[in-house]
Order: C-alpha cells, then structure tokens, then sequence
C-alpha cells in the first residue's frame, strides 16, 4: 500500500468516526429529554465496547481465513503495531464501519432499553452477526484468507448498503419486535400519538455530521486514493441532497409543511441508497438511486407505523429500506463493466436479490433469536416506572439541570 | 492532477461541508428557540437545494466555456463519475462553496421567511447569482473556457472574500430590506430591543467548526498542495484570532464585559478578511488585516442598528463588510508578485476597487429586483400571528418537547 | 519534508483543532446553564489568544535555539508565509498543541473565574509555562537549535502525556487551589453536592469529538506519514475505548449503575494515557495502559472529592493523573529498541520518574506562584453574588432565552 493510499484510509477513518459523532446529535435530538443522557452514552459506549470486541473476535471471524466463504478463522487479537501498516489502517478503517453497523440498533429501540442489555445487544453484533455477514461479501477486500461465498457468486455492494446498513436495519428490526413499542406511542392508534423530539436541531447537525463522515464512509470504500474516488463523492454527495428533497417534497406534498423529520431521513436514505453502487453508476442514476431512496423513507416509515413497530429515530426506513434498494440498484443500474463480476443484467439482478435474502435471514432470523432468548434472561426492557420516569434517571441516576434545579424568576431585559 | 493534490481537494471539501455543521450551530444558537428547528433544517435544505442547482446549471455558469468573461454556457448536469478525477473533485470543492455563499443569507433573515420563500432564494443565489459573479473571478481556474472580465483587469480574489462572502452579504442585504426586520425588534429604537439567543454556547461551537472548515477553504483554493499551503494556513488562523481579539477588544472597551456577539462574528471577520490575500501576505500583514476586520465587524454591526436593518446573526457585517475589506487588503499588502497581475501597486487597489464595485451593483442589484418580485408573487414573510408563534410551528408543525410536555416536579437532588 | 507528511501534518493540525470544539462540548456539558455561556466562549478564546501569544513569544522559547536545554531564544514572531513550508506546518501543529494545554484549565475552574483573569492565565500557560517545559522535551523535534535537556537524558513523551496534558493539569492543580471551590460544592462535605450538569449529552459529544480530534493529536506527533502511523492510532483508539471501559465498569460495580461522568472521563484517561507510548507498544499493551488510566481516572476523582478540591470537569484526574500514568507507562512497557534512548529498562523508568518530577515542580512550583500572585493582584474570582446569579450575566451581561422569556402556555400535543 502506497503512503498516499495510507494517508486517505486513515482520513476517511477519522471521518466515519465523525459519524459516531452524527448518530449521537441524530438520536438525542430524535428523543425525549428525559432519555437523552442515556442515548447519548450510548453512541459513545457502543463504539467503545464494539471496538474492543472487533479487535478481539469480530475482524478475525471477518476477515480472518475463509472457512468455505461463511467465516473466518484466524487475526484474533492482533498486535497491530507490530503488523504491516496495510493491515492496521485496514483494521481502523473496518472497526469504525463495526461501530456504524452497531449503532444503527441504538437509535432504532432509544428510550426503552436497559444499558446493560444494550451492551449486551452490541456484543452480539459486534462480535458474531456483524462480521459473518460481512465476511461472505468482503472477506477478500484484504486479499488474506479467501473470499466470501456472496462474493463468489458476483453479489456486489461496495461500501455497505447491505453489509453494514441492512444488516443494522435487519438486527434492529429483530431487537424492536423483542423490545416492543414505547409506552404511548400507539395509545391513540398509529399515526396519532407521536413523541415529540427534544431537540431537531441537533438531529439535523447529526444529519449534517453523518453526511461528512459519509464522504469516507463511501470515498475511503476504494482502500486506495484512485481515480474513482472523486466520482464516487459526487455521486454520494448528490445522491444525499436528492434524497432530502425527495423525502421532503412527499412529505410537502402530503403535509403541506415540511416535515423536518422526513428531510433528515430522505438525507440518510438518499446516503444508504447509494453507498452500494457510487463506484459504478452516472451522476444522473446517483441522482435517481437517491431520489427513490428518499421516497422509500418515505412510505417505509408509514408502513412500519401502520404495523405499530415503534422505530424511535426512523432508522430501519433509513438503513434497512433504502439499503435492501441501494443493494438492487447496483444490479440494476451498475456499469457491468466496472461491477466486473463477469454476469449479465438479469444475473446480476438475480444475484443481488439472492445477497439480499440471505442477509436477510442470516441477520433478521440469528437476531431474532439471540435477542429473544437474551430478553428471556435478562429482561432488556426497563419497566413501566422507570420507562415513565426516564432512563437518565432509571439507568444512570442523574436528571438535567432544568429537572432539578428550578430557573429563577425570569429578569427583564432590562435588568440584563 | 496528481494524486496528492487530488486527495488534499477532497479533504478540503470536506473541511469545507463542515461549515454548514458551523453556521448551523451559530445561526440556530444565535436566534430564538421558537424558530430554531426552521432556522437548522434551513442550512440542511439549502445545501441539498443549492447542490442539485450548481450541479445542474451553476457550475456550469461560472465554469463553463466563457462568453466575453460573463458567464459559462457548458459543463451543465456533468456525469461526473465518468470525467476526469480532476474535473470531479473541483467540482465537489465548489460545490462546497456555494452551499456556503447561500447560507450566509439564511442567518440574515432567520426567523420570519417562509420556508418555501427560503428555497427560492437558495435556487436564485445558487443558480444565477453567485456562479456568474464568479465567472467573473475564477472562470479561470480550471481552465477549461477562457477567463473572467475581472480576472483579465488583475482582480484577485484567493479564496473568495468577495466571490463567496462579499456576493452572499450583498444578497443577504438586499433580502433583508425586501423582508424588513423581526416583530420587536426596532420596538423601542435602535440598540434597545435585542432579541435574547437561545444558545450563545452553540453559536460558539459553531464557531470553532467554521474556523476549522475555513482551513479547507482557504488552503483547500491552492487547488494543490503546494509549499504554500502551510503559510495560508497560518495567516488563516492568525487573521482569525487576531480578528477575535480585536472586536472583542472593542467591546470590552465600550461595554466593560465581553461581547460575545462581537468575539464570535470578530473571529469569522478576521477570517473573512484574510480569505482573499492570505497566499499573498505576511504573518504580520494577515494579523493587521484580521485586526481590522475584527474592527469593522463591531463598527458596521453598530450602523446596521443604527439603519434599523436587522441582521439576525450578524451576517453581513462579517461577510460583507469583512469581505470588502479583504479585498481591498489584498490590493493594500499583497505581495506584487505573488499577486502576478503585471499591476502596480495603484493600480492593483484600483482594480480591486472596481472588482468590489462591480460585485456590489451585479449582486445587490440583481438581487434587490429579483427578491422585491419575488416577495410580490410569492410573500416571503410569515404572517405576523406566525411570527410571532415561532417558525417551528408555524412552518413545520413542530414545537420543542419543553414547549409541549410541561417538566414534571422538579426533584431534590437526594432524590437522584 | 515530503508533500504527503506535509498534508499529514495539515489535517493532523485541523483535527487537534477540532479538539477544542471538543473541550468546548465537554466543559459546557458538564457545567451549569447559567455560566454555560462564558465557559464555551473561554474555549474560543483561550485559542485565540494563546494563538497570538504562542506565535508571539511560546514558539520560540519552545523551538528556538536552546540555552542549554533549558529554553529556546529565537523564532518569535515569525513571518510563516515566508518560512520553509516544513516550519510554518510545524507551527500550525504546535500551536493547536499549545491550545490545548492551556484550555484544559479552563475546564477545571470553570464557573467562578473572572474572564480576564482567565485570559491573564491563559497568556501566562501559553507565553511562558506550556512552552518552557515543552522545549525541555521537545526543543530537537524540528531539528533547528539543539534539544532539550530532558530528551538528553533520554526521556521520552512521544505525544505529550507530560507534556500537553500533565503540564495542563498541573497547572489546573495550582490554579484551583488558589480560586478554591465553587460556592455550595462542599456545603454537605465531600461526595455530597455534585453539581448536576446542564447536558451530558454535549459532554457526550465533546468525548466523541476529542477522540477523534486525538487521531491527529497521536497520529500526526510522527511529524511524517510513516508507517508506524497506523499501528499508533490503532494503539490510540484501543486505549481510549478501554479507559472507558474501565472507568464505566468501576463506577457500574460501585454505584450499581453506570457513571455518565466517569464513563467519560474514562476515555479520556485511556487516551492521555496511551499518548505518550502509542509508538513503542503493542496494542494488547495499549490496551492495558488504557484499561489503568480508566481505573486512575476514577480513583484519583475519588481522592479530589476527598481532599474538597472542586476540579468541575474532572480534568485533573484525566489529564494529570493519566499524564503521569502514561509517562511511566513509557519507561514499563515501551519497547526499548524503539524508544531509542539508549537506556535499559530500569534507567528508563527512573529518567522517565525524573520527567514528571520535574515538570511537577516547574509547573506546579511556578503555576502557584504566579497564579498566588496575580490572584492578589487581580482578584481572579467573581464575587459571591456574581457566582451566585452566574457568570454569563456577572461576565458578559447575557442570559439564556429560557430565562429571560418566560415559555408560554403548555400546548396540548393534539394542537401540534
């Protein structure tokens, strides 16, 4: 690896970790005051717990040597000051894109969960669902041990509309089914009763954020400092912006008002869309990929509404919705050339859907399971009282200032 | 473009989006919480808005085949994947730039433009206004078709002092006097009704992210990384601590306490004030220009109360009145040479002058028509019910949760 | 210097940059709302000025030609924009350095000093302290005027445990034990009236934003691109994420639950920790070093508590006591062969004892004086009322929307 390559995957490193930064301001801003210490410390205790289980299991059963394309077996625990410096930027680069996977659950079940059962959570995607999922597409990205047997089959996904956004999705869809809904939030029949956000400024800088750390979440996804690289950003950054727009004009269309919500979501989703396919597709069929990404935001997070599955940031429309279609869209609109998997259109499509539907029972099947059994023993759901109260309080013991201690009388300005 | 470069552009534009993190902070923290969620999904809208315009038809005005140096008539919806990697990441920096010129006017007219209104202007801004004001300028720069009028005189202008900051300060002018100023804040004369902040923290966080973003944006319009990058950079941060000092400085003089209005907007003023010579001036000349541009920021802030223009943040005190004189600077201090414009020294000061003149009538101008006949079709302006509602619900249907949900008990602390 | 250690070192200087944002969320978070104003601007404008001072007079006792070791005489004021590239990068980079040390002080006495009397000691940290003691370690790192007497003798601080981060803390020492604790902070003894804290949210992000913002802190200390790079940051967040760990799992078998605080302060401890030896350890040492500096984090803020100094972001115990933690950690597990001293194990750890000996008395020694002094002098703290009432309205004659104008009446959520 040349010391220019070097330099971009450290870069884009540091920039998906601002993405920690962004899935911290989303979720907080997203949620109610009273679970906001909870939230936040969880972005921040999940990318530290997953980062050490990566290290420890999770880059090995990924990338480690291939057990028939399913696992892998070997890079547990490594010493990566002493490895070549290839393979320790790879490993920085890839437990940043474990957190971003882990986090995604985080938001999906916010204001409900136990913190002990949300590291547990963490553990399990982290350690086991994450990193076999990633290993059947991307096992031989670091050309160690062998190839995934997705990737055998010509299933492409370039920076993980699949492999880490539906995954996540998939995961969180399994953990909110076990967790239920929020107290309230269908007391008066889906699309009634909605929880009203702390702070949607934040939630924006967060969409803001996320957005950032995207360029070297989609830019860094070349391993190398090429030519493509370039043409992969715009088409990520306007895959975003028509996202946005899209997301946000249907909610106009519907609403009459923007729905600042449905804006940051069609953002992320117009994102998601195109993190699969931006190495291999126009600018123009970015653009479309992520208009039809904002728009499955947008009837994604209807439907799951309808179904009174209660996502507390709008998460699984976002990473599991627009990343099943950002995943099709690479067979559909890819340049078969650049995709060079040596399959025609219909096969690529074919094959796309196969990646799909594997991932989906592999990930949405194992933590449903895991998850059901774990709720079993540990109980993830706080109870009724402590749900009421708040997981700042129930969780970690301390309120906001402005719960505790009470404003004085307000001053004139004039007194000011 | 070799590949250092090329890398040193995409980490610039990154650096670059992170200013739309920072004039979200300051612009949401430096206005009323009743208007903060318009006021932050305002700077995501318009960057995903003003995105898909450049890319559509602004690059293509200010970077296409010239007409007599007016304006570009090629390079319009470019497939940017399929073009040079030069081509494409100089577009992914300027369009960076122009989410940043068309977010300056946001923070001007914060918290009484319709949203709808909002977007109109971004599509104005980034679609004729800012790209052919910088054909003028910078057509040049890709070197792709021909050179600007201005260019051609000697005009220069490194970063943009006058492209991006003075063109979005005299169209942030022009809409303010089509709106008019907030219900109450004039109410009893000048300097006496200040709207009190929601957030001086997070305007001063937004702040620092500005002045980290400036780093790309100024050392990012090398369009390399050459031996001069390093020197630009210093004179960036210089111009704005200096800048800080100074308005700071000035308000501690007259109001015996730190303003930190004035700290704040000082050190975007230095930072202004250095964006259009720092290639081309000393450490010590960067410290006298960010010295004078902290100073002029205090000053011009105090004559727009004084004219009953309300400037919600403070905008056009920084951008414009900064940016003038960055301009002017640059003929003042310049380095002849460096500035290789074949001018003498009068001469040079000359041309800067007529480059802000020309920019002053095209921007101010056009935009002044343009926004009145706008605000006749359209009505830019809430109503005054709505205003004074706040734009979160008036515009979006949203209102803070502390607005909504009344704080339960407060608690002793024994309690926690 | 090559282009590509030149870009190394740019980006490495705008991501310490972003650790003042960083400190900004931090402290901000974790003090009162009512003085949350005048601690986030101290963070701009401690940069600011130690910016100017740094450049003015700490650059040059740091790196200029030595006196014996002891402090450098030339390199003042200079014109960076005419230097060698390679010196004015270097610049830029310690200056981001220095601004660091001197704002982790603001931190520790946040919410009852004076501004003035905090720029007076930001002024002294950066102009005198912070670059005295550097030069002892450092003065050889750009190669211009001899080295510093401590390195002679083979002492070694790769990334500045000592040097940034315990002189910061020493240096907090001295200053709270001369301002003494805020009013109410003991008033039911130790342990017992914690301040509860305007938004751990915003202390959450600040973590998140400070480690990334360590990247550059650690990684760009290599003054090169080299491959040891990689292994370094790796090392980095390794050690950062056990801290927390650590921290968080001590305070969850003690407390029954987790510590917000502790959890935080925990990744900092692990960061501080490992910033001096990342370069010359494995990363299962990382760890460990990380996994103390965790547990040192939260003995040592037991043992602040117990003694009633009221440090209120808990910035001592991270940045000195971690400071020294990883200093000695350096002499105990640093590889000897690349720590290149010279020295064997045992002499190793009794120079690097000797290291943190002495900067304990040079800091803290002259800290205490001046600070004793010029608290005479100046009175540092605000009077009992003005801390009472709080400082953004005792400092700088503002307050927070929320207590100025009343919130209106409570909105049922079907209105919404």
């Amino acid at each position: 690896m040349n010391v220019v390559d070097l330099l971009w995957l450290v870069l884009a490193s540091a920039l998906v970790f601002l993405m920690q930064a962004g899935f911290l301001c989303l979720e907080t801003g997203m949620t109610r005051s009273k679970n906001s210490i909870n939230v936040a410390i969880k972005n921040l205790a999940d990318f530290c717990l997953s980062t050490f289980v990566f290290w420890g299991v999770g880059f090995g059963l990924m990338f480690g040597l291939s057990q028939g394309g399913w696992f892998g077996t070997d890079l547990f625990a490594l010493d990566l000051s002493a490895s070549s410096p290839s393979l320790a930027v790879f490993f920085l680069f890839q437990v940043m894109f474990c957190g971003a996977a882990v986090t995604i659950l985080s938001g999906v079940v916010a204001e409900r969960m136990k913190f002990g059962a949300y590291l547990f959570v963490s553990f399990i995607v982290a350690g086991v669902l994450y990193p076999i999922a990633g290993h059947w597409t991307w096992a031989g990205l670091a050309g160690f041990g062998g190839s995934g047997w997705l990737a055998d089959l010509g299933f492409v996904d370039f920076a993980g509309s699949t492999v880490v956004h539906s995954v996540g999705g998939w995961a969180g869809l399994a953990l909110v089914l076990v967790v239920g809904p929020r107290i309230g939030r269908f007391d008066h029949g889906a699309n009634k009763s909605k929880i009203v956000p702390s702070s949607m400024p934040l939630a924006t800088l967060g969409a803001i954020l996320l957005f950032i750390g995207w360029l070297g979440f989609n830019g860094g996804s070349t391993l190398a400092l090429n030519e493509n690289v370039p043409g992969i950003l715009v088409n990520t950054v306007i895959g975003g912006c028509i996202g946005a727009i899209s997301a946000g004009g249907l909610s106009y269309a519907v609403r009459h008002s923007l729905d600042v919500d449905q804006f940051i979501n069609g953002t992320l989703g117009g994102l998601v869309a195109v993190t699969a396919n931006c190495f291999a597709v126009s600018t123009g069929a970015a653009a479309l990929i992520g208009l039809v990404g904002g728009m499955i935001v947008f009837f994604f997070s209807q439907i799951l509404e309808g179904l009174k599955i209660d996502d507390a940031v709008g998460a699984i429309p976002v990473h599991l919705g627009a990343g099943i279609w950002g995943t099709m869209a690479t067979g559909l609109y890819g340049d078969l050339e650049t995709l060079d998997t040596g399959l025609g259109r219909l096969e690529q499509i074919a094959v796309q859907a196969l990646g799909v539907l594997a991932y989906g029972v592999w990930t949405f099947g194992l933590a449903l399971i895991v998850f059901y059994l774990g709720n079993l023993v540990f109980r993830f759901r706080v109870d009724a009282e402590g749900e009421i109260l708040g997981l700042n309080i129930t969780e970690h013991g301390i309120r906001h200032e402005s719960e505790v201690i009470p404003a004085g009388p307000p001053l004139l300005e004039s007194e000011a």
